[in-house]
């Protein structure tokens, strides 16, 4: 299982700092979108050029636009690029067709995704699905100090690649072994904790130790 | 009726430059998602010190991380940012409650809802609803050659506030009249027409004329 580092409401000089400080123990970098709508597509240009050993995901959110954005996010240096699962289905077929002709990944985010939009979007094999409680819902419920679990059926996604995001803790990681996930994404847990270098180590003994299951790919 | 000009795909002197071409026959300037997540928020900035006295509209589309979104773009000059219909309702009321306090305004993006979403949105009276029909579905249906209209029930919306976007062309946009709609957003039709100034002027006459029914606001 990979560690993504989920990178929001910072300046690029922070983001790049404190991905300085974890980045032996964490494997994705994740562009998060208030960066890219804050400071644009530099952003992930200047955190590829800091970090070009890194998996860098551009979470771009597309929604429609799909080749204009997604060859943006890729050309600047993405190597894997997010669409929202509640998006029109040919939105998502065209960053399928896109990520395939450049060599790239596509991650499809299910937030607030059906029951019916997430049978549909099992079509996208080559996908990562991406499980998330967004900000906002975290921030209503409190999930996240809670150690939130992942609702709904995922028996569905157990053979494809998934990721799970939303306020993932060193408590609540260990909720999702039965996943097999390929990506924890993880966000304030590192980035707000006292010690960020310690906190992103924590994270990947606690997989490493098996406590997380794992899943090569 | 408003006239928003939707600009998209341009570098930020390219949006200037076609803004002042057309500044006096539209009322809205829309800063398009691709500006925004090509260039960030400066893209805001810019525009609205070329034309202090448009409104300005910011097409975030956000779906997550609605106060720090909604604030940033608010702060940068807009006076309208775009909230999908899709995401979480959390999410819906905190973009309402910030355009509220910092008397602002929300629009949201109605694209792929459901209709259930779509009754649920209604008690939103204060923003305006934008039916959508996306760039990347009319690229599959070619619908903006062939003069598309807007599916499903629009009764429920007939006493809110409603923009329309998707294609609209001088030929599309009279099947607008029977939903007396506040904004007709129009990009390409304007942006890309041989004369973009009288592309302009000509949706102003029809509009004018009355061959597209007027609401104030």
């Amino acid at each position: 299982m990979k560690i993504q580092l989920a990178l929001d409401r910072f300046t690029i000089p922070e983001a790049v700092h404190i991905t300085n400080i974890v980045q032996d123990s964490i494997d994705w970098v994740e562009i998060g979108t208030s960066l890219i709508k804050e400071f644009g597509i530099s952003s992930i240009e200047q955190l590829k050029n800091e970090f070009p050993e890194k998996v860098m995901v551009a979470d771009v959110k597309t929604i429609d636009n799909a080749k204009y954005e997604f060859e943006m996010c890729f050309k600047a240096g993405a190597d894997v690029a997010t669409v929202m699962g509640v998006s029109p289905l040919v939105t998502i077929e065209t960053c399928m067709n896109l990520a395939s002709k450049m060599n790239k990944q596509v991650m499809i985010d299910l937030l607030n995704t059906t029951e019916e939009q997430k049978r549909e979007l099992l079509q996208y094999r080559e996908a990562v699905f991406c499980f998330h409680v967004s900000k906002d819902e975290q921030e209503l419920a409190n999930q996240a100090q809670n150690g939130h679990l992942f609702n709904g059926d995922l028996s569905e996604f157990l053979t494809m690649k998934t990721a799970f995001a939303g306020g993932l803790t060193h408590e609540s990681i260990r909720s999702l072994s039965g996943f097999n996930p390929s990506v924890a994404i993880i966000g304030s847990a590192i980035t707000k904790a006292k010690d960020p270098a310690q906190a992103a180590f924590c994270f990947k003994q606690l997989i490493m130790d098996g406590k997380v299951e794992k899943q090569d790919e």
